[in-house]
């Protein structure tokens, strides 16, 4: 890796400055480590029949890869009856690709490598929110996002404790070109934050530039062997994947880069409305994107994607956070572990229009069952509003906190003597509290997560504050963040290459704006 | 049972007026058979370790009764060491007791049997929340509740399709004297609701008040044999109980109606900071109340409570819904299982001060783990707010919709022909949307859980209605429901003995304030 400014700012020269600006942020872990067991949903029958099903959809009715005669000779040559655009699998060759190359895990390095991700079980990476094309805040209201959005949700999750990545797409620039933007968003990422993150896949060529950025920022040996950049690459749902999507992915996976390989579905339009059917069309998209990673370049990460929900079917609106997707998450959380490749889920996921009652409980009833499930990495952490057309800063502090509660439990039940604390009950004998025992002195401080966004506080000294609900004080809570945030130190040199980058190949292109 | 009215009014001759009243109500079902796995957060050495635990617990340091010889005299008989008011046990001796006897599941009677609830694996019951002095709403504010507003929630609980239970103490009613108006909460259950419900605790004679009350209902033979109320029995922890707790749990057992024994353990106050420990204590504090129940009366209908939050230790204030309290609770689903007894868990539980984002996420993150575990009687499941000083009229209607979305994700995931589609696959083929297939038309109307209160419409149809959060749509919700109650039918006969009992009752004592 080329000269990367402090290989560990927060331990470094640089680190109590860092520490400063970024509060508790570097006290967290860059990941997390489960210590809890998955759910397992389903048994070895109800398992095997969601697979036999995809393998049955794939072989009989297949998937249509249009205009992309690379892929398509990819998959003739592994074995797949390709006719024209039509290509249909033999049953079991999709899993026998993916489990002969694909990792279990991986690394994906960040220019700080104390934040850097193993993406894999046992570890569960949270990011935030993706691809909103309007912002919302208490003050400003619900507007089109803006490169200046843009910077400041990469500075929120740098300075959060709690995000272990920068994200991709966090919300769309639309002040930029749109066939510039990318060089921006990449760059924010890069520049503004110093977690991982994802690049541009809406062309083969811009998450080509993504790469290359990367290269300037990582090296180019570096890269060709390691990690440093995802694409969240999304199905064209249902069973069909476009030029788009494939050459974004072969861009990815040719140059060792990880592709979240993503079916979208939403019950009764992209897939059918039942939920063991739309799973089972899922696992088999997954797989055919899984599978192409391996065949462009064996042994590339790569990321199987679970993006299944319902439908309002008075309305047919999309709906989030409801009970048939999270039974649909706990079922693929398992068909993944069985081919053994890393699970991206949504998590935080409402359709909400503002942070309100509904917003909290779809949020969490979207990401327990995405930690229960063994999801590896979580998009749309924080900071989603109303299905993915918003991304909400009052949200994203109120999520970002809730993913750090997420941390605890992940982290288990500790059952070694000082948590069992028998000497407490020695101590203390019936009927006597323990505010002041010794083991309350000696372990209150560490022993629960305290929120600072969560009100705990008794009603009256709640009401002195000006009675304010959640969103309310998360208002105040993102406006403190931004002021205090301090940039990670980047190399000038390596500044200005990306600069210079950016600049030739915007110059080489016209604007478009859509 | 003597002459309960209208044994099936749902689909008896009441049927149509009940179902108009209630809306959807008597489609839901009377309670829930669960159809996905428990959650095992733990393997067999720690939980070996956690009974270890209370076992040394309840040998070494024990337990004090208070005031109640008769209950230290039936713990002395089976076995237990008692100098003075501690009781001590030997190992093993509680759950050999409890194994003995307890049943693991058992009916509890509604004087409709339509509504009678199976409390036990794999079933679970869903309850409004319990004992808040004040009540709140958005126009009425926050305020003591009266017997008018636990009349309201006995109304609005017994509308729902998503609560199975009418609950208890579901407000104090101060406007009623303190030693009279557990004859006035029995009676509202039983007048204005024809749901199962719980009887008083606060004194022996009160409890006793309580299933005369149900003889008068139900029949005394009836009462004698089954089980038709349920007793809410909170330990006085730390590894103590008095005669109030001791008298009511007697009265309920000896009756041979339930005692729900409730370890009410917040870490740091009534048991130790760490949570292994807390857990070691409740378990060993609802071993002692159940187990005192069977010595009782063997084979007396009881739960295993548990009730063990996290405290701010910033400032000493209850915290709910928070990561602790959900990796113990699914540690006591496990640990109540071995022992072989219904499970009683909170849900839906939040520090929050209205329904906001934080309520929802603390009710979300304190149900989820509930329903996991295994739980089988759920208190508090909707309208808890503030830590149980306030009942909600909002968050009670936002509360009981999402009950409804658990009661899909209770049933799992249906593997089915229907539910897996293959033929829609096969008519639809690869690139084309489900909208109209045939298996969408033949599914779509009850595929997916329709909520009424969370709001999926497109954000300008939001802004048109108004812009309302989930607390301003739910606070017309409740209003509608109480303007088109309808009673339930009640034997004249049955409502003037009732009525007679409680005037005589009354006429016995001064009125009590405190």
């Amino acid at each position: 890796m080329q000269d990367i400014q402090d290989p560990a700012p927060t331990r470094g020269r640089a680190g109590r400055k860092a520490k400063r600006a970024a509060g508790a942020a570097h006290a967290a872990p860059a990941y997390i480590t489960r210590n809890i067991p998955t759910f397992e949903l389903l048994g070895e029958e109800g398992l095997a029949k969601l697979e036999e099903n995809a393998e049955t959809i794939l072989q009989e009715v297949g998937f249509e890869v249009r205009e992309d005669e690379e892929a398509r000779r990819l998959f003739r040559e592994a074995g797949a009856d390709v006719q024209g655009e039509r290509v249909r699998f033999p049953r079991g060759m999709l899993p026998a690709i993916i489990r002969a190359t694909a990792p279990s895990c991986f690394t994906q390095h960040a220019r700080n490598p104390a934040r850097s991700v193993k993406i894999g079980h046992p570890h569960t990476v949270f990011s935030p929110a993706y691809g909103s094309p309007f912002v919302q805040d208490m003050e400003g209201g619900r507007r089109y996002g803006t490169m200046a959005d843009f910077e400041n949700f990469v500075k929120l999750a740098w300075a959060s404790p709690w995000l272990h990545h920068s994200g991709g797409t966090i919300c769309e620039p639309v002040d930029i070109p749109v066939n510039k933007r990318h060089l921006d968003m990449v760059y924010a990422h890069m520049r503004w934050s110093d977690k991982g993150f994802m690049g541009s896949v809406t062309a083969g060529d811009r998450a080509a530039d993504s790469i290359e950025m990367c290269r300037i920022l990582f090296g180019a040996d570096f890269v060709d062997e390691n990690c440093v950049i995802m694409g969240n690459i999304n199905m064209n749902s249902p069973l069909t994947c476009d030029l788009t999507m494939t050459a974004a992915l072969r861009a990815y996976a040719s140059a060792n880069q990880c592709a979240v390989v993503v079916p979208f579905i939403l019950g009764g339009a992209m897939g059918p409305v039942t939920t063991a059917g739309a799973i089972a069309q899922a696992h088999a998209e997954a797989m055919v994107g899984v599978a192409l990673t391996q065949l462009v370049r064996p042994g590339a990460p790569v990321v199987y994607g679970n993006f299944l929900s319902s439908m309002s079917l008075k309305s047919g609106a999309p709906t989030f956070g409801m009970p048939e997707p999270a039974l649909a998450c706990l079922a693929v959380g398992q068909l993944a572990r069985r081919l053994g490749v890393p699970l991206r889920c949504g998590g935080g996921l409402t359709a909400s229009k503002i942070p309100d009652y509904q917003a909290g409980q779809e949020s969490a009833d979207s990401l327990m069952p995405a930690l229960l499930c063994g999801a590896n990495f979580i998009l749309h952490g924080a900071g989603w509003m109303e299905g993915a057309l918003v991304m909400d800063y009052e949200k994203f502090m109120l999520d970002a906190e809730h993913l750090g509660m997420m941390h605890v439990f992940m982290g288990g039940l500790a059952l070694d003597d000082n948590a069992l604390a028998l000497d407490a009950f020695r101590e203390n004998g019936p009927g006597k509290h323990f505010f002041d025992c010794a083991h309350t002195m000696a372990n209150y401080e560490t022993a629960f997560f305290e929120p600072s966004l969560s009100d705990n506080t008794p009603f009256e000294q709640w009401e002195e504050r000006g009675s304010q609900d959640a969103r309310t004080r998360a208002h105040g809570a993102w406006k403190k963040v931004l002021a205090e945030y301090e940039a990670p130190p980047l190399d000038e040199g390596v500044d200005e290459a990306l600069r210079e980058y950016m600049a030739r190949k915007k110059g080489e292109m016209p604007d478009k704006w859509y």
